[in-house]
């Protein structure tokens, strides 16, 4: 059986007892009914996952999965391959954007190389991925997240090229015209992106046949969006929350949640980026982001900025008096 | 002369040297060009306004001015008055919403009273504030301000009523019909909204030939209107940057945009609320909020939540290598 697919067999599910709990405590809390209704929900939905009824965020982590791709020597990227391996060892040297965001938000960041410098196959031409790699990919995903120790998870990637791969997957997994799918990426011009949309088409053509989702993600992703997909699955078998970033790691996700559907109860958008496919695959997937400021940088930055959101969503429930509580036995 | 007016004249300008450093690296820092550029915008005004160019979110602080309304004894409000008092008392045992969030951000709750229990002139039909009570409520905000040690300062309020206030602010300053300007607030029914329909229509009719926006806020605002106006002056005339909170605390801030422009040029907005007047005026400011998550509660919460944002896009450009340190002397 396909690695990523066995994952998925008999999904966890929240702890229905905390959540309601939560929700209780948060129907009784000492403001106007329904006031932070939104955040009350992130703070029910991180109970039911966390299994307390006194969620928290203070354990954070990002893992981010960096991987080269073979359609990247098609000119579909505003950047050369080499800077996946800069990126990877920005991280890694703790100089980069999320290592700033992560800083600030009390999170850890754990770089994964799943690929770079090995491109995958080209997906307009053959499968990214044989299933020796794939699994091998597969099981990266979800080594890192077993190695953790964290409430709340971000899950991030670097590759250049990768905005073509996951195109690719939204394309190949949910039909619709292949430029529904396709946007500038870190900044391509209109020629760069007109290539995108060529090789997404071409990729939909030669896996025309292929209806399993996780196996289009095998023969059109590539390295780090199976690595996230099995970290996100990885997570959901461990019942840890997720932040999901932007475009690319939606694409991931969306394998899952095409191949199980409630695969991502686990998951919250954090952002939708200025990728437009973004903004279509989120309300594919029924979720509501919590930013929506233009960002397009990838590597967890955008879920991260939203983990802040989801720590003081959790704390205002948990650590502010209820109405019964102030009323009935107002400290004195 | 006004009191609150004085505080308007000369205007403190942004540290041009400063933003323009901060524009300058964020152009060079290891990220597509462009990727986070709405948050490093606000990286170069709080760069301006801190006058540094290494802008930092060190010393947050949230001041909240609590006062009641004549006017909410026409029923404006699903609450009683006496909540005005009960929530102030929480702020100060610290077991409110916005004390939870403030601890997460790692900032500090102000709570003043100017005029819990004692209602203002209902505005509907008499000047909210007489001149003398007016002037005490500026002193209280500049006092209130000149007592902090802050690098990103956060206004918020409580007053029962305060939204109906706020409208008849945003209906007398910018004109258009008062169910332009009137919500549902804390939750009233829609008879409640009609009385504040009716309430905001009296107090148009009433200060019809009044054209000096400071002095609609004294005949039709309140005092936690009038202190928050005087909070933001302060901090303007000391530099200090401003996160502004939901629809009240907007309202306060179109009286000085509307007696000077460009008085709010050292605020952002936190959050756009579920009060439809609040997208209203923040448009009409020319403001993009930085949150819009249905938050419906004051108290300077919704701001509170953006302040971790703010934090992280100035360490986003401070604490990040620019192309030029990675590329040319990588650490070792």
């Amino acid at each position: 059986m396909n690695p990523l697919q066995e994952l998925l067999d008999g999904l966890t599910q929240p702890d229905g007892e905390a959540a309601a709990a939560v929700a209780d405590r948060a129907a009784d809390i000492l403001r106007p009914a329904g006031a932070l209704a939104r955040l009350d929900q992130v703070a029910v939905w991180l109970a039911g996952w966390q299994g307390t009824s006194v969620p928290v965020v203070a354990r954070p982590a990002a893992v981010i999965f960096a991987g080269d791709h073979g359609v990247a020597a098609d000119g579909v990227s505003a950047y050369p391959s080499e800077v996946t391996a800069a990126m990877l060892a920005a991280y890694r040297r703790g100089v980069a954007t999320i290592n700033a965001l992560a800083a600030t938000a009390g999170a850890t960041v754990h770089a994964v190389d799943v690929g770079v410098g090995v491109p995958t196959g080209n997906l307009r031409s053959e499968p990214a991925l044989d299933t020796e790699r794939f699994a091998a990919c597969v099981a990266a995903g979800v080594e890192a997240v077993a190695a953790l120790d964290t409430d709340l998870l971000v899950v991030g990637e670097m590759g250049i090229g990768n905005t073509t791969a996951a195109a690719a997957v939204c394309a190949c997994v949910l039909a619709g015209a292949p430029e529904d799918w396709v946007g500038s990426g870190t900044g391509v011009d209109a020629e760069g992106r007109d290539r995108k949309i060529a090789a997404v088409a071409d990729a939909r053509r030669r896996t025309a046949d292929i209806v399993d989702p996780i196996e289009l993600l095998r023969h059109v992703g590539g390295c780090e969006l199976v690595a996230m997909a099995a970290a996100i699955a990885e997570a959901r078998r461990r019942r840890i929350p997720v932040v999901l970033d932007g475009f690319v790691v939606g694409a991931a996700a969306l394998a899952l949640h095409a191949a199980s559907p409630g695969a991502l109860d686990h998951c919250i958008a954090g952002h939708v980026s200025a990728e437009p496919g973004h903004r279509r695959l989120l309300a594919h997937l029924g979720m509501v982001p919590l930013l929506d400021l233009g960002m397009r940088l990838g590597e967890g930055s955008g879920a991260m900025f939203a983990v802040p959101l989801v720590a003081m969503a959790a704390n205002a429930v948990t650590k502010v008096a209820t109405f019964t509580e102030w009323f009935e036995a107002p400290p004195a």
